[in-house]
């Protein structure tokens, strides 16, 4: 019997590293080819499992290969496509068991967050039921940092790097400014549900009155009183305000301030947009020029400024997924386990992948300051080392250069799938 | 009598290289210490001249002047404050005037955009007639490339790298989720007269179906049928639409798109964000699903991910200043000038005050291609030069370490100035 085959998908948002954990995935698969035979990817994720379209890796070339790791995004395609329960789709089970019969596909890789590692989990039991085994793995990856086991998840400390460096650069430009312009600047920030993204950037200030001033959380409620005391208070000490502010801030009653009913010119209630939102908030109630930005995939594409700690660790869970494979682990996730001192050094741990499915891990209460409106010292010892270090891709003619797939498709054995 | 002493200034929006500009100046007067006595620099801006708020830059270490180059925004801080004419306030100018007296100087440096130019040249004449003759000089400064003669604008070329690599990077993140979720995004970009920021965004674009796959340029009065046509055409060709929209973008009746009437939770107008305004109106009229950001102060902020050659230039025309006011010139600025051939090369030359002063430089029609909506080969040979290279700050704990000055200021000598 041939070699059993590896199938690879990528899941929900892409990283800045996703693609490092893929390079490590086929590097590691690939030197290990006494064992593995190839490594499917699925075009748009599950997405191409179910539709047979599987991206045939072998015919990438090594130096394409190696790309990965400097290239941002989701080389194979993503996709929001959440399984449902066996007992709700059974026959989404199924198809996925007759492709991966149907190209000796004995290994599934799923490079996601909670719900991918819930899928996975999912297809291991169904696949033992259905007496064709197959060994699933779960490869860590989120910007939003909030699986649990894990100390913290590839995609994470890269954004939270170009978060950090963008409110540095943009305070100092509004410091600069403030005399007699701009006296308020509002960068908003990915996080609907938990506010790590937003703790990090707090990372960018450093000594009294360094940008940001003002970080508003998901995990806390929305105090408009308090909010607008804090922005004038900064004004009067450093003359100008830098505030960053998590997507999914909110009142006390759980509604979002950015839908806090504006209009869009055509009526509709504005999509998105919390910057704007406080930004006139602020100069309606103190009257304070202000800019805001809106980062959204932007912060978490920009594999130009990504964090090196990030992408070794992307590249190690890739690896490690491969390994635990061979080891004969299933239904696991590799972690990263943080080891105790002051130097930062971590290990790849494991964990089970029903301990990890759907299960969000919330940023810690004690991260955040009293006020409500900064990260504690705890906070900055826990995300500090993750942006540490820089990893360049290669430029060439002042711009990036990243890997071009050219993403051939395995000849199709079977029907066309009913979707 | 005592050397002379120089006097520099930032002025209007600052940038990611303006402090470079800085550094070649006040490296440049070190090295002259034989004929430059001490460089001041105003306290933000000219405003720091009349409120006789001068840097003492000799304060500043060696080590500090030269963190300059890489220390994005203004160091000294920057001002919007604009000089009438003589006859509207004379007082300013005799203000002025007193100032430098009092403080032996008889050079000033004036780094900034057309208005600023248009002040120097003010400062150089009034001088004159007050028989206390100033050496002006204009240092070029502006991310909206707008100053006439020169080839291009210090502070330019890094937006314009900033702007390239942001929509490559978001453009792949795009990619990688349209099949099952967002299938256009929207990136907002400096320029509200002039479309070289937006343009130069169009240089990530070096394959078909690269993003981005529209620029909505200023120069172009919008056409919305023809837009949502070409937006309609991308998602069924490349499977998503990657859109770069400058703030000046406008109706053919000159009205602002991001002033079209949207209203914010206070029922007043939406200022900002023609982004959101197009995101939504191609949810409205296609149905597609979408993302939008806003660089806004991020961009012109950006040093981490500054142009080599435009640092290079921003040194350049620092130095070439003062030693402009060493050789006796007076009322002129240094210019880029691009040397004829394939390969890029630049010089030195040299532009009156007077041709430079309150003239924006608008992109020349056949840099944007015939349906309006892409950049031409001539502007991408034009762009191109400008963004080459990077010139990487120094990183420090995962941050990019930026100058920190001990900004002393000079014993006041005058009485305070009435504003």
């Amino acid at each position: 019997m041939a070699k059993a085959n590896l199938f690879y998908a990528q899941s929900g948002g892409v990283t800045a590293v996703i693609n490092a954990s893929a390079c490590g995935v086929i590097e590691t698969a690939r030197a290990n080819g006494d064992q593995i035979g190839k490594v499917y990817a699925g075009l748009n994720g599950i997405i191409g499992a179910l539709r047979e379209d599987l991206i045939d890796t072998s015919k990438e070339s090594v130096a394409t290969i190696a790309a990965l790791r400097h290239t941002p995004a989701g080389a194979f395609g993503s996709c929001r496509y959440k399984l449902k329960s066996v007992d709700e789709n059974r026959a989404e089970y199924l198809r996925l068991m007759d492709v991966f019969k149907a190209h000796n596909i004995r290994y599934f890789l799923y490079n996601g967050g909670g719900d991918s590692q819930d899928t996975a989990n999912k297809v291991s039991m169904f696949s033992i039921k259905e007496g064709f085994p197959i060994t699933c793995i779960g490869v860590p990856k989120t910007v939003d940092n909030d699986l649990p086991i894990t100390d913290n998840c590839p995609g994470f400390g890269s954004v939270a790097k170009y978060v950090a460096v963008s409110i540095r650069e943009a305070g100092l430009d509004v410091a600069s400014m403030c005399e007699s312009s701009t006296k308020v600047f509002v960068m908003e920030v990915m996080g609907r549900h938990a506010g790590w993204i937003a703790g990090a950037a707090g990372l960018a200030a450093e000594h009294e009155g360094d940008a940001p001033h003002i970080i508003v959380f998901p995990e806390i409620a929305f105090d408009q009183k308090a909010f607008l005391n804090k922005v004038k208070d900064c004004v009067k000490r450093f003359g100008y305000c830098a505030i960053v502010v998590s997507e999914g801030a909110h009142y006390k009653d759980g509604k979002f301030l950015a839908d806090a009913g504006g209009k869009d010119a055509f009526g509709h209630t504005q999509l998105g947009g919390v910057a704007p939102f406080l930004a006139n908030m602020i100069k309606q109630e103190l009257g304070y020029k202000f800019h805001w930005a809106v980062a959204d995939y932007l912060q978490r594409a920009a594999r130009h400024i990504a964090s090196a700690t990030d992408v070794e660790q992307a590249y190690a869970m890739g690896k490690a997924a491969v390994q635990f494979a061979l080891a004969g682990k299933n239904a696991v996730m590799p972690t990263i386990v943080r080891k105790p001192g002051k130097t930062y050094r971590w290990t790849v741990g494991e964990a089970a992948l029903s301990d990890v499915a759907n299960i969000e891990k919330p940023m810690p209460r004690d991260f955040i300051s009293a006020d409500g409106f900064g990260i504690t010292e705890k906070a900055r010892s826990y995300f500090a080392p993750l942006i540490r270090g820089e990893d360049y891709p290669p430029y060439k003619n002042g711009l990036p250069q990243y890997a071009r797939l050219k993403r051939v498709l395995a000849n199709k054995k079977l029907p066309a799938w009913n979707e």
